[in-house]
């Protein structure tokens, strides 16, 4: 095969473009974990991390993929046979709902048809029902990677507080830290589920449990065996900046430098820009003559746009073109999305000529497959990305004058 | 200011955006430029090299600018007071004379609107008139940096042999070697001057001189002063795979890794590639409503189109808002085209969808400011490059068939 | 503080220095981890990695530290209340024990002084007492970090097959592993824990379960619960070379080139060039009248080296003025351990040059304190790497002949 | 050939051991040239060099090698036959002697052994005779690269200032800058001549022209032919962060670095390490029974030491063992010293444990060839760096008290 010029844009909704700063982070020379610039280097990033998940207490940094995030968050805080109430929004809540079931909970689902968020009235009418609260944990997904629908966190812990139920509240994140607004502590959630691939804008390797007060107080007595995942060694190292076991040095560079630059960018400024681009993308389907998969608007999801097409069509055939004539890599279809749908990843280190670029690939793509399907989504996506770049700037000299 | 997310988009015709592969050859540990490991990439660069500009001979490679090899070529050939005959394609092409005039020579340089590459016919008729061959060397730029068009280099030399006329003939490939096709001997070019910054994908620092033999003949008698540039130091010490001062090692390793993913993409495809992408990019101008500056079909650049706005309206403007909201640098009108027209970039490792992404913001650029212009440029470039993909494909597949 | 000039000295044993070629690896762009070019690498990976480990069965990769590869070396292959038989070799051995008490085993760990390798004898006596073969696992730690002394992990298998006992077989090789011989499958080890931080010269953060037949087969009916580290679902996606979950794809970049490196050495120059820095290491040690702290010759690790400082002295003065004054991080004295010795690790990417400038700086370090020693340790190192080169130097005219 | 394990040491007198930190800081993206980051990027640097020169007035920078900068202070300042008085401290001084007959300079050259730097009294004496001030420029060597001996540029100035003359004052300080100590304001030199390979601690590919008050005024009659060397389009354009021609965008990455991380040492500690290092090295020489090269002892260069070794035996074969069994590289003999001195590079970004090593192999190195030499060479450098830690600690210690 001759060699393919340029960038490759790995638009799959995480991992995501790394940029360069991180990457020339992460191959900084690894130092001694137990030494003094270490520690420096730690207290910095636990202390510094609490801005991103907008939380008071301490997030737990583990070598691991997002799915060690989610087994640590429930080994440290449940017993044998406890009952999980999980919320079927997509893949990804299911396989939540394995590993709880593989590590002897008692996971039970709430179905739905993956195309929208977890519904908080059904929530609370289950948890109404729990008199006797055997429930211990709701869990639910912020921002669902295989479909591209967000839960109303904060309206899930509304519905929580309603019946009064005394559940832990754990919320996986993976696929919107960084990248949608999420706040830990406003919404009582116990335990946020993170990993470094996203909106974090690392590669993958690192993963985090960010806790509360009653999650500390869950771990107490938690009696499900664990010793990776276990959160008192954690803590008690994590004081003086250093790990009980080696940590991942390298990529808690890359973390230092990924907090640092979304501090500078501002995190408001990072969801807007995520909104925006979202935004436009649906604006390009819709354009398409396709069909967002996400059918409820307060739900969209600002990471990624899942991509409906027309039954009797393939929509691996679109990924299959894009990454053979145009070097992009979109998201598949997951289980039982498989071939109906495409996911574009619209997240982490991103400008509006790279959407664009990611969107005309998208369109082209199309343009080589039988799916049926209008022009136009690029020229949609492009008028509303300069109309919102008009508004700013008048704005900006109203805000002068 | 706020950080901005994303890459940069260096759109001016050089620097380009280096690729990955490069930057990690060129942070390689510098090693010993007299030992053993040195002499292998050496002689490796020496040989590869000489695929890229197509030639016989030795390429000179110097730590330096492109005006640098501008001066080698002149200094090593000619002698004070020497007549050059020179061809004012643009910016580039004055600054070439100038260089010329400090250097004790005397270049007679043809005039020209600007809009076209070196007229052959006009260059035959004044070596015709040379019946004394006082003229000592043609000197023409093949692709004009400042205005997009290019010279048909095969053609000037089939005008200079219609005249027997024995000048050197001296061509100017910074912006075109290694994206536009060039060819050193078959042209019958004597010195071929070129950067590294362009085409090969580097960093600026290295400059190059291709030598024909009839070049290497005129420099045994050449006595303009000369020690930097000197080629017969060079030459020796090349044989061997050194050089005779310090060469700028780092900026070699990345030399031997651009030679190696020209040659691994394919020179043609490289071509070909340029060439696609200056078709898509004229499409998207005229759409636009706006001109290309070049007006002669048959010499419109592949590595750069240089865009000409409405008189009484702003180049500049387009460029400035284009960085402030969009993060990307496009080249400027120099001297008497300044504020005239803009210049896109579309060359070196670059691809479909960030051509896209690129000419998106150009279109969004200009509606952010007062320039008459329709909309649509961007979707004319998107069906022409999707129509290549299709027309390739089929092609393909009828290849197999 | 001052800028320290030249490069920091990462003398602990382990995490090690890394060398360029790996931080230039893992800082190239992450890629889709469902997608055809991963499939490449992984699938590579997969393959190449066997011959570090001498095995012929799978080796499985975690984003984890060395502490998740034991964690998931015993929750895949034993069962709550399982009796596993360890041996106190040092503080790592401890720390796999109390990883298996938190998973709800039940260790009994043989007892030692720390200051040699787990004796085949008692083990042999031990399990030949266990005649209802109650003990389910036999674990030793091939070189014990903490102590600089390694376990003859063959003698260990001889000893158990003279028993006959059915009992599985694990060996921790996190400091041993491409640093000093080690043989899965002619050991007759059933699983080997590893981690990517010392002999593969990676940063931190990929662990590894090597797997025998016998260890697959106990997998099948083990009933702990487990998730993250649940061997079946890796070995079903890896066998397409992809993982359950997003891999640690920049680490495995990684990887890939450290297996490349230490094929291009050759694992017997790895090994011979570990036991020549060691030696060397050992003779400073006496050279200086400190005493090696591990008592049996054929134990001495490879990897490291153990120095006792005389009673009344403080090991970690030493390692501070180092630090400080020389820029160099020795190991440290781990619990029982504490300020009594210092650890010297000579493992990873590291030649005789930077083996003698780390000994110099040791014994300048010394003499900063007020440990009682005399000078000539460096010497008595220099002259036996001298005295190998010369061996081999002769050796090799002697072949030629 | 099997890999070689660990880092090469490159302790030729330059290029030098480049630090990660510049590595780093060179392999970011190219921006544009003319963009207004590029112009801040520019100023700091114009700005922040002339700490290290020690100068007010402007210093050049060029993509150019140092020999371009030998030929930039001639071409910039003199007239065609102009006679320029130099001192043949060795190689370099040679070759710059030959550069300026190239360009049409008349050079006069003070003979020498080569073994001590220019000699103040000769040149007063030799400008004293000039009654006509026929001698338009007096050029020396500050560090001779070839033989490891400074001239006392102060007292050089001093005994010009002596006689009167009104010569102009360069000084080549390719192998001291940002290594020994320089003042060009103080030593009132003209034009001072470097390069960034060596105590800049870059790539080669940047030298440099410091300029004084009167070398401007010199430069503005002076018709030597120069175009690319050019210092009025310089200065011109550097006002404004700015270059003439496209300059080494990425090399100007690392030599901003670069100043940061000596500002951040200290020039004072700079300077105090090279001649720490340097004392070391010249006491192991004298331990090993061989003859520093350099016979004035306050000529002695703190950048490297030549080593002579005895008549009759090649000092090139001490080179080539120690770079093919210790992977380290060392200066050769040059012109007339070939094979007759080895040389020792001891500067740029370099530690007391590196320096150990390299003598460690240079001590290693002499015991595999058939020159005669007593060990305990690395011994006494320990003994001396050591003393001097120990030294500075007292120090340390009385001025807390």
């Amino acid at each position: 095969m001759p060699r393919i010029a340029g960038r490759h844009f790995l638009q799959i909704p995480g991992p995501t473009n790394v940029p360069d700063r991180i990457l020339r982070a992460i191959d900084k020379p690894t130092i001694d974990h137990r030494g003094p610039e270490f520690a420096g280097l730690g207290k910095s990033i636990f202390h510094n991390i609490k801005q991103i998940f907008k939380c008071a207490g301490p997030v737990i940094i583990y070598p691991s993929s997002g799915t060690g995030a989610w087994e640590a968050a429930l080994v440290n805080t449940l017993n044998p046979g406890d009952r999980v109430l999980m919320y079927e929004t997509g893949h990804f809540a299911s396989l939540w709902k394995t590993v709880a079931e593989k590590l002897g909970l008692v996971p039970e689902i709430i179905a739905s048809d993956w195309r929208r968020g977890a519904d908080p009235e059904a929530i609370e009418a289950r948890l109404a029902e729990d008199r006797g609260h055997d429930i211990k944990a709701v869990c639910v997904v912020h921002n669902e990677t295989s479909t591209g629908c967000t839960t109303r966190v904060g309206d899930v812990r509304a519905a929580i507080d309603r019946t009064g139920h005394p559940a832990l509240f754990m919320v996986d994140t993976i696929s919107s830290l960084a990248s949608i607004d999420y706040r830990q502590d406003e919404w009582g959630v116990d335990v946020t589920v993170a990993g470094s691939q996203k909106g974090l804008m690392l590669p993958p390797g690192l993963a985090f449990n960010g806790l509360s007060e009653k999650a500390l107080k869950a771990s107490e007595k938690s009696t499900l065996p664990k010793a990776y995942w276990g959160w008192p060694d954690m803590l008690a190292a994590n004081k003086s900046g250093f790990f009980p076991y080696t940590p991942a040095t390298n990529l808690l560079y890359g973390l230092s430098e990924a907090i640092d630059m979304l501090l500078e960018e501002g995190l408001g400024n990072v969801f807007a820009r995520h909104d925006r681009h979202a935004e436009a993308t649906r604006r390009a389907v819709r354009a398409w003559g396709l069909e967002v998969f996400c059918v409820e608007p307060r739900e969209f999801s600002s990471s990624l746009t899942g991509v409906l097409v027309p039954a009797g069509h393939s929509a691996d055939s679109v990924r299959k073109v894009v990454l053979e004539r145009f070097d992009m890599s979109l998201g598949t279809g997951l289980s039982k999305l498989a071939d109906k749908i495409f996911r574009i990843g619209h997240l982490s280190d991103f400008n509006d000529l790279t959407l664009l670029g990611t969107l005309a690939g998208v369109e082209m793509g199309l343009s080589l497959t039988d799916i049926p399907h209008e022009s136009g989504g690029v020229q949609a996506a492009l008028d509303f990305v300069a109309g919102s770049a008009a508004k700013e700037t008048a704005q900006r000299v109203a805000a002068v004058r």
